[in-house]
Parts: structure tokens; sequence; C-alpha cells
């Protein structure tokens, strides 16, 4: 294998702003930090996705490493950890095991009400180009209503995602990280959620006094500053 | 020490029809029976707690192991696992502060839930003598409602706990337990909630049509049926 082969490449999703937007793609930029593994960014808009590897993937994260191409994050992420040497992102099947309980909870609990609150946000972040199928594929969700008209009272959808991050706070009262002293793989899922908002987002988020900025600082810096742009503060009242 | 002196106790609650019903002292019954520690019970109605060890207690489990004598489950799980060879609990740091998260998120969103609907249900299980205490102290938190006039609505209720338990469903397609294909702490702290319910609960928790069930069957039957009675038919319409 030439050493062009061997290179690793990760196909993100861009915004007009230029930022990587998704949660998923932002869980493999933190594990493959967490690795130390190089990689090269391939930007794709969202009506760039079917025109990559002949069309098989449907979303992003994707991951080229020579010959080896897959998607779905979590595919991705036990494909690093069998791959590549560098600190383990699971060091026991026990503890992969609750991480995806984790990513369970997260998604279940917080991420679907926060892609609610914040989808015409990222329409509006979208490039101009992905405008029209982004906002088709979504409103077909939305039992006629525009993104306007679904968004039009977002703020009072507020209330139940701040009370969801309930067991996070309790967490974090006692670890600076949700793996513990040091971060893992669960972490990397949740700030992923949370990047992913503050990169579009228009409506904060949280309240200016939550006990998850501490969190989210240290997680945004992790690794020279990872997710340093935009940082926390579009999160915040 | 003398072999009586390294003897452990565990200090349990006891309801009127003779079962130890606290979530908190089940998760200490499946964690000595994880490590093969044998023990002996004592049972302590709710106003029995005060009487034993100078009155140093406010809950139970109350551990004794020879001249080591403490409670809060957290401090008892990381005692027995400092104390005693056998299986290890929590086999990595990570993996300990991803049960102590589970922990965080069954208290917050289920529960508390449990408790809105059991409460009147615990009463009336209890020993006549702890009734006027048990009811005098939960209904100061009842906004001068009775326990009666707190639970004549909970059916009402019930949709609220059952979609909290989503993120557990989810992860059940995946994995036979909480910590992956055997079973660990944090199943032991869902499994002593969902056995406290079991014991005293007159309102099917669960739809019959639960995919909890498989999982709720496993873990009661762990250790040789630990927890076999009452079993899971309480819990399911």
């Amino acid at each position: 294998m030439s050493a062009s082969a061997s290179q690793v490449r990760l196909y993100e999703l861009a915004l007009d702003n230029g930022r990587s937007a998704s949660p998923f793609v932002w869980r493999i930029r933190y594990a493959l930090a967490h690795k130390g593994i190089a990689f090269e960014t391939v930007y794709l808009g969202f009506t760039d996705i079917p025109t990559v590897f002949g069309g098989r993937f449907k979303t992003v994260p994707i991951l080229e490493h020579g010959a080896m191409v897959l998607a779905e994050s979590w595919d991705i992420a036990e494909y690093l950890e069998r791959a590549f040497p560098g600190p383990l992102l699971f060091n026991t099947p026990a503890e992969l095991a609750l991480v995806r309980f984790t990513d369970a909870w997260f998604f279940n609990e917080v991420l679907k009400k926060m892609f609610r609150l914040y989808v015409k946000d990222v329409h509006d972040a979208a490039r101009p180009s992905d405008r029209p199928y982004f906002r088709e594929s979504r409103e077909k969700n939305m039992k006629g209503k525009t993104l306007e008209g679904f968004t039009s009272d977002r703020a009072t959808h507020l209330p139940a995602v701040r009370s969801a991050l309930a067991p996070l706070r309790a967490h974090l009262l006692k670890f600076p990280f949700l793996g513990g002293g040091t971060p893992n793989f669960a972490d990397y899922i949740a700030l992923g959620g949370f990047y992913w908002a503050a990169c579009a987002a228009t409506l904060p988020l949280l309240q200016r006094d939550d006990t998850l900025r501490d969190w989210l600082e240290r997680g945004f810096n992790l690794y020279g500053g990872i997710a340093k742009d935009p940082g926390v503060a579009p999160l915040f009242e």
C-alpha cells in the first residue's frame, strides 16, 4: 500500500460559513484527534453526498482509508479502533456498551429536540445551492408546515431541552467529563451535538448561568482547540 | 479479626409482605451477588432506621463488615470493590464514570417518576407501624395534598415514564444488558428500580408488549433468580 493510498480522508458537511457542521461528523473528528490520526477533509454540501462513491452513502461522515470506505459514525469509530494504534476509544466492552447507551440517551432526549429548534437555522446556514433540497426533504416530515411555520414557536420548546440535560449536569458535578477524569467517546458524541448547534443557532440553547458551560469550554478546547470556532458563545443567552 | 467480625450484614427495608423493597438496597444485593459475597440480611422498617447505629444513618442500605459500617449505595459499592476479591464491578475508571451517568439518567428521568406513581402503594405495603411516619414525611412535600389526592390521577403520568424509557429500549436492541454482553452495575441500578416497583405496584408500569420485558426477565433471573419474587408480572398490563 502506498503512502497516499493509506491517507485518511474524512468527508464532512460544509455550511455556507465554511464550518463543518454535523453532530455525527464531529464525533469522528474528535475520535481522530483522540487517537492522533492525521487526516484530510473533503467538504461536501448536502446535495454533494450522492455524487461521491457512486451514491453509495446517504449521509456523512464518510471515512476513506486506502481501499476501505465506510459511513455511519459508529462503524467508523469501531474501524478506527481496530485499524489504528494510539489511545483506545473504548478500553473495555462494558465501556463501549455504556457509551452506546449514552448515545441513545443523547439522541432521543437531547439531539432530536435540538434538530427541532434549529432546522431552519441550518437551512439558512447551508450553501445556497443546498437550500431547496434541504427545505423539501425536511418539510416532508412537517405535516404541511414550512420551516418557518414549524419553528415560529420554537422558543416554547427550550424548557424541554434544557430540562432534558439534567442528568448531564448531575454527572458533571462529580466528574470533569462524561468519561470521568478524561474525555471519551461519550463526551465526543455530546460535544459534537453542541458544536453543531453552535455553528448555526440564532436562538441560544442554554441559560447564561447553565453549569454545562465549564464542560463545554473544556470540551471545545480539547486537542489544541478543536472546536474553538465558533466556541460556546452562541449556545448561551 | 474473628470470623464473625468479618461477617457482612446488609440492613434492608422490609415491607409488610416481607419483601425487601428499596431500589438502593437492591443495587447492593445485586453487587454482592456479582462479587460472590455471602451476607446476612437485617430487616428494618422505615421507623427502625434511626434505632440502629445510634441513629447515624437516615437511609438504607447500610452495610456492616467487621468494624466498617457505611450507608449510601455508591459508597458501599466502591467499598465492596476495594475490600473484596471476585469479579470487578467497574473494570476501568471510564466504566465507573459512565455507570454514574446512567444512574443520573435513571434517577432523574425514571425513578423520580416511579416514586410519584407508587408513593401510596408503598405506604399501603409498608408495615402498619411504619405507615403514619411514611405518610407524614411524604405528604410534607405534596403541597397540602394527601397521598390519596396526590396519586388520584396517577395514570395520567404513565405515558411520561414510559416514554422516558426510550433510551433504554434503544440500547437493548443492540445488547442484552446495559453493560453489554454481561450485566454490570448500571443494570443493577435500573433493575433495582423496577424490582422495587414490582414489590408494591397496584398499577402496571409498562404496556403488555413493552420490549423491556426480555431484559427485565433476564435481570430478575440473574444469580439463581435473585429477584424472582415477585417477578416481572406486576410491572406489565
